[in-house]
């Protein structure tokens, strides 16, 4: 049930609840060998967030007409799928031969609490364990997107570009192009796969890959803006640190202000692009996304 | 065409030329970006082998009848995707917060040639190619049985235990348990990835997952008589160097005689697993995985 405008909060918690959840179901449990691993994975996927990339995938499912009723349904693995190949990007990310991150989703990272050779296999097996639930879906196109999505011309291939931009001038269209790719690449894929499971039309899978590659942008660049106006105790992460490391950030590039605006732009946009029904949610997220503050 | 008796490696050859020219095909072009990390999956996984994995794979499918005549076959993205998870486990052992190894098939480790942030990346690259192709095949079953053998309760789990067992005093149980998750689960998802994509019965895939496991066992307890006994040049990386790690090896655990009893007995066990007919190269690779010296 597609929630109205007042209460997408609401809905929000609700989807949040039941990502939760599944989250519990589908990781491996820490009662069994290897615990120290199975732990690792648990501490770090239910760390929090936000949950975005389940909440597209499920309300695109929902815009697409699938069922959401029932237990272990192929919607709940691609969530839950989603959800751990970003915890396993994260924990990689983290890394201090990449960013050097002691502080995510305000604890420690899990190469600062559990080790490096925990954090390296806690991120492969997270890897593992979301293809393995995205393939139960019985779709191998879904399996396609998400593979795409993580690997170098997606998410991985931003990652490298992102540290290979650093202490460097950079274009609007540079920081599009990386953005696009680091955190975009993924976003979208979460939209399309629950539009694929959902049996999109054609019309409505070219639809929604717009909308998911312009709230993609929209969330990144508004990342940079919380990186500089934010509050530390709020989005769990240090302050300032993408200024420090002389990160290719969409501010950088424009301007705080110009940043702010294009950002909103890009919710219009993305507003636009799905049909006008009453409590749409997609149109509600996008709006959501516009206005968030962590 | 299965091999005779006699030319077991003129088919190995056959079949190595086989993968090296589909590794070259479906690893992403090095002229494109991020040139570097492509350069350096390609570094890893042209760096030779014996490509056993993707050779029992082909080799399964055969067995089980299925039609080798074609270009890209689902059978070809299957041993590509399989080689490709293999050199991405090597790339990440070799890191320094796991085995630290400087040389890995006669030249230097990924992370050596191509630094810390590249070898992970490589590694995990490679990890979504290889999903990415055997979700090609069309069949989710194989992305599963794939996603199996590398997780937690197969490959990682095998590399956890091996770790933890550094220095300590192990029995024969201990050591099986870990080289048939450390090594064996990925040979044994190789026969069985065959097997299924060439429409095995339940019968043939019972034995050749039995199949899969004394070889894998057998091939792992070489592996560990070779670090004591094999010739650095020959085996393409330090010899002693699990004595000097104080792993769990086989012959640790029961001495090298009895190792070399134990492996020869899981080959006959394993060639007792299949058909008997004319030039069957399941037999014949068995053998061969019996004798080897590097």
């Amino acid at each position: 049930m597609p929630a109205s405008t007042v209460d997408i909060k609401i809905y929000l918690e609700k989807i949040k609840n039941l990502i939760e959840s599944k989250l519990q179901r589908y990781l491996p449990s820490d009662d069994i060998e290897p615990k120290i691993l199975h732990e690792a994975m648990r501490y770090s996927v239910m760390a929090g967030g936000k949950r975005l990339r389940p909440i597209l995938a499920y309300s695109a499912f929902e815009y697409c007409g699938g069922n959401v009723d029932g237990d272990d349904l192929a919607i709940h693995y691609a969530m839950a799928a989603l959800e751990m190949v970003h915890t396993y990007s994260l924990i990689h990310d983290d890394l201090p031969c990449m960013d050097d991150d002691d502080l995510r989703r305000g604890i420690p990272t899990c190469h600062k609490k559990y080790g490096l050779a925990a954090a390296v296999l806690a991120g492969d097996a997270l890897h593992d364990v979301a293809f393995n639930l995205l393939a139960s879906t019985g779709s191998t196109k879904v399996v396609v997107e998400l593979a795409q999505a993580l690997g170098t011309a997606g998410m991985i291939g931003g990652q490298i570009a992102d540290v290979e931009a650093e202490g460097k001038d950079v274009t609007k269209e540079d920081v599009i192009n990386i953005h696009t790719r680091k955190t975009g690449a993924l976003i979208t894929a979460s939209v399309r796969i629950g539009a694929i499971l959902g049996n999109a039309s054609d019309e409505q899978l070219t639809n929604l890959t717009k909308y998911g590659e312009k709230i993609g942008l929209a969330f990144q660049i508004i990342d940079d803006i919380l990186d500089i106006e934010g509050d530390t105790g709020t989005i769990g992460k240090p302050v300032g640190s993408d200024v420090e490391l002389g990160k290719a950030t969409y501010p950088k590039a424009v301007g705080i202000e110009q940043s702010k605006i294009d950002a909103q732009k890009l919710i219009t946009e993305a507003v636009a692009l799905v049909d006008k029904f009453d409590d749409n949610v997609l149109i509600e997220l996008a709006k959501y996304i516009g206005q968030r503050n962590n």
